[in-house]
């Protein structure tokens, strides 16, 4: 690929596994970052009027999931064989699944429904949830699936920090979902990625 | 494939595309129709607490996506290359944005909440993005990508009734957005396809 640019939110959230996983197949991009205030203007030149995007030689491509696994495939690291595709695509459904309900509670303005939203979460969802989603990566040797390296793993670790900071409001998810700690661990400790992160990731909180 | 069981409620939903993928591969399956009473019983066996889930050979294999491109690749309509593999993936996210945006309404327990969130995604959310889908559908030939059937055609046909009638609660549907209804009459009119809807498939308005 010749002239990549990836358009995002200039934290990392759903970007972040985008410009991890460019980084990781060695592919140079201009990591275009979209100030909140210039948003409204780039809206409606995105496909579906979100971010983030990548750009690849003129052609925009959207989303997360959608971007990642064709990366992974150019990379090697979206399976073996049908079997092992179907694992991280199931799997990363249903981390999907939970990033999108803990996205309700952030859209939510009405403060006494967030509320409400939230603690219906934390007491009814949460606890099987990341429980599983915990046990799932335990179970792949701190991968998301077949035991090993995949795409997957670079959307999780890349969405880790808003998942805990922003969406779940959750400081202890280290502590009680040690799995998933590791797993990001494991993306960010392969060694381009980690200068990566050393010198040029967005230094936030989300 | 040799011994195949879907599993979802007893209507069309999310349980359809992948009843309908499998008659178009001409895939013999038990179509194991769950009633609701029995759900809480079976709910806990499921890899994640929800269905559809695909049983194949004793292996239990869940999230609509993941499933109906692994069906999709079996049968050759997941694309021939990365790029149109990436398209049909891509369209397929958005559909499920404008998918799980409806459900919340349904979900919604709270009469007023729910109230203001169908209105708010009425006035702000649903022209824009079913208006986007039309316009994809319109410009691929009556198929979500690629100007061709693909598994996503499949999802998208199952599901029509239920947004339609149960999470749009729009039944102007079919004249606001004639390239989604074409889309489901193409997937509906492939021969097998058309027999199993005639014969086998759910009679429900959903
Ligand atoms: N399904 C999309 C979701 C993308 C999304 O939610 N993007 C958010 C930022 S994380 C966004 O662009 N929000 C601004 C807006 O909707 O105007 C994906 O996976 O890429
Ligand atoms: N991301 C899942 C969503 C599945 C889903 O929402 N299933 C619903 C029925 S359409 C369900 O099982 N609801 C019952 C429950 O959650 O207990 C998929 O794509 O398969």
């Amino acid at each position: 690929m010749e002239n990549v640019v990836v358009y995002y939110f200039p934290f990392k959230g759903l970007g972040e596994g985008i410009r991890m996983l460019l980084t990781y197949g060695g592919q140079k991009f201009d990591d275009h970052r979209v100030p909140k205030e210039q948003w409204p203007d780039f809206k409606p030149k995105t496909p579906f009027g979100q971010m983030p995007v990548l750009e690849v030689n003129g052609k925009k491509m959207s989303q997360t999931l959608a971007i990642c696994r064709y990366l992974g495939r150019k990379y090697g690291i979206a399976g073996e064989n049908p079997e092992e595709a179907f694992e991280i695509d199931q799997n990363m459904d249903f981390f999907t699944d939970i990033r999108v309900k803990a996205s309700t509670v952030m859209l939510e303005q009405d403060p006494a429904v967030k509320q409400r939203i939230k603690d219906d979460l934390e007491k009814n969802y949460y606890p099987v949830a990341l429980k599983k989603l915990d046990e799932i990566i335990g179970n792949n040797n701190g991968h998301i699936a077949n035991g090993k390296l995949s795409w997957g793993d670079f959307v999780i670790a890349g969405a880790y920090d808003a998942i805990k900071n922003l969406l779940l409001q959750m400081p202890e998810l280290d502590e009680k979902y040690p799995n998933i700690k590791k797993l990001k661990e494991n993306v960010l400790s392969l060694p381009k990625v980690k200068e990566y992160v050393a010198t040029s990731a967005p230094k936030t909180e989300m």
